[in-house]
């Protein structure tokens, strides 16, 4: 992941509606151009009067409704009647709620005057030109919701990432397809297309047959969207034999390899490769290892693309059930099943038959991090782990 | 909520491709069509013998790759070239793994004989007519790969629903405009979109002035949304004073109102309302009412709408600050940011001048719940909390 990281760079920026902002990564910071609030607002529906005004009875000279603007020098015995976020009409005012207020026509009495002066005053929140979002900072509702209100209407954020898929193997056939014997389903093309939506991500995907020569023809042709990927992803033909076919294509279109294995399992003939500042990966078949490089490997990169300021990537939590480890030499991360449970994390660990049982990982919203050479775990004992991308 | 809850119905189902199928929730449980895997295959790269073939030198007689079907009854001393994923040619068969063997032409010798078949045998994941995925499942991408697997490319899931949203207030102004005095720029509008889209929602969106007979003039147009709305939202004119616009505008479209006030702060003017199967919320102008009426309301309609399995609202956690909850009388949710640390959930009370104040909203992620006349809460103190929508 260290190598991962160092390889990754933020990518271009560009600036957006924040309709299309949602969900994206703020790449400068945002200041209040102005006071938050801009003037002084009533927090109620009420009365305005002076707050030296000690009169028990008041006439009713107008009435502010929030968007209004209608300064005013209030006189003693004189009130305005005001709607919440009304502008009040001047200072040392306060706003007495209508609920403590007996009307009469214009004129009201005041039943019950209380200390707070209910108004949100001017510069309260922020002043102008302190930062109020942080570059990096991932844009969510709230967020978006205080660019709107400081007329941050195209926020600069970072450009989607463009991403390329092949899924290579030619056991391989559509979901919509019968399998002939020896053959299997695709499914690690939705896998990947899911995966990849929560960066609001949509990959270019292709199926391709372990042939070299058609795999160059395909992807060679002038539509192909090779030669501009940020991020090329291929699923299957790379394990360690002789059908080492992602390799191969990798460095006829110009690819550095700078790793071919992983110290983990499941994902040990992972495939890291950079060509510029693009990144591919190619991702060993069987199910189990796409999630485990995906949730490990991939999103650090994507995570880097998109200049989102850095995350933990483990989390701690406890066993919810026994986990038969077995003196694994390499580091394993096992398919888990993760809850909070009175305020903890607990995780139960799935049943992982093989890397290519697909029933386990449909549960699985997390991976537990099982140390080199460790022994079995017993339910309650401290774990490390990765919640999944979900 | 319970009201909410009471009157949300799931929606209609529909057929959709698993891309579009992302995210969106399962109505029907999925079988396995066939054994899983369908037929015995390859764990690894390496060659198949006879498991009652005890010879120490083979000859290779075919080769098998991912994708082939070659049945072939092997003879003491044969063996067949097998990659990952490859259809065994028959029973009772054994893998070694190409790296235990040492090969000569066609002539391998077998340095190492473990005891693992290296096989995936079939029906091993799953037999066929056993239920996958469970209806009122999300599909995220460990089970749209399973749905794959079996060849569920078109899984009935809830429709989405229709979602109109309006603005309403006589101050607001878009946020690329510059609000003149008294005006503020419309921040509800984005954080409604931004709130619906981890839902698939694309919310029709309007802003009105606060005038009955413009705003009844505007919905009432052929191409308005209004009258096949699953979900009506109106931000602001939910005051309690005479200005009672959102009340009167849903009672004009035919909605009957079925509460028009929350126990909560804030969130208190919160409007509850039914046409047939339509929901509508009237929800309060301030933005940090918005937020509280989302994550706990509009959020327990929605979840009803998409006919998921029910997920628990309220989580536990710790503060990681004190809390000046003030003895207030109502029930009140507290903005706070929530981070794991060491496992447990940390809750940090963030900053709450004002219901209008989005500095503090920008940062929030969870809601702590505090009971009515609760005292002021010490750092470590127990709580419950909403995480929210991020």
């Amino acid at each position: 992941m260290a190598l991962v990281s160092e390889i990754s760079q933020p990518l271009a920026t560009e600036r957006v509606s924040l309709e299309a902002a949602a969900g994206r990564v703020l790449r400068e910071p945002v200041c209040a151009p102005e006071d938050q609030p801009p003037f002084d607002r009533s927090a109620v529906d009420g009365f305005a009067i002076r707050l030296d005004d000690s009169s028990s009875q008041f006439s009713v000279v107008d009435e502010i409704r929030a968007g209004d603007w209608k300064p005013r020098e209030l006189q003693h015995g004189e009130t305005i009647r005001i709607s919440t976020g009304g502008a009040l009409p001047g200072d040392n005012l306060q706003v007495v709620m209508k609920e403590d207020v007996q009307a009469d026509g214009d004129t009201i009495r005041i039943a019950q005057r209380g200390k707070s002066r209910n108004i949100r005053f001017r510069g309260e929140d922020a002043r102008a030109g302190q930062v109020l979002v942080e570059s990096g900072t991932t844009l969510q509702p709230g967020t978006l919701a205080l660019l709107a209100s400081v007329g941050q209407a195209k926020p600069l954020v970072t450009r989607i990432p463009r991403v390329l898929h092949l899924a290579t193997g030619n056991e391989i056939v559509a979901p919509e397809q019968t399998p002939q014997h020896g053959q299997i389903r695709d499914s690690n093309s939705i896998f990947v297309r899911a995966f990849l939506q929560p960066w609001h991500l949509e990959p270019e995907q292709q199926r391709l047959p372990e042939d070299e020569a058609v795999a160059r023809a395909k992807l060679q042709t002038s539509n192909s969207k090779l030669p501009t990927a940020d991020l090329l992803l291929t699923s299957g033909g790379a394990s360690v034999g002789e059908h080492d076919f992602t390799r191969r294509l990798l460095e006829h279109f110009g690819f550095e390899i700078l790793a071919s294995k992983t110290s983990l399992r499941p994902g040990k003939p992972l495939i890291v490769a950079r060509r510029g500042n693009a990144i591919a990966f190619g991702l060993p078949g069987n199910p189990l290892a796409h999630f485990v490089c995906l949730n490990l490997f991939v999103r650090v990169a994507l995570e880097r693309f998109s200049g989102v300021s850095a995350t933990p990537v483990f989390q701690q939590g406890t066993l919810a059930a026994n986990l038969e480890a077995g003196r694994n030499a390499r580091e394993t991360f096992w398919p888990a099943r993760f809850k909070l449970k009175n305020g903890r994390p607990e995780l139960t660990p799935l049943r992982w038959s093989s890397s290519g049982d697909l029933t386990s990982l449909a549960l699985a919203n997390a991976l537990i991090r099982v140390a080199p050479g460790a022994a079995d775990l017993t339910v309650g004992a401290p774990v490390e782990f990765v919640p999944t991308i979900f």
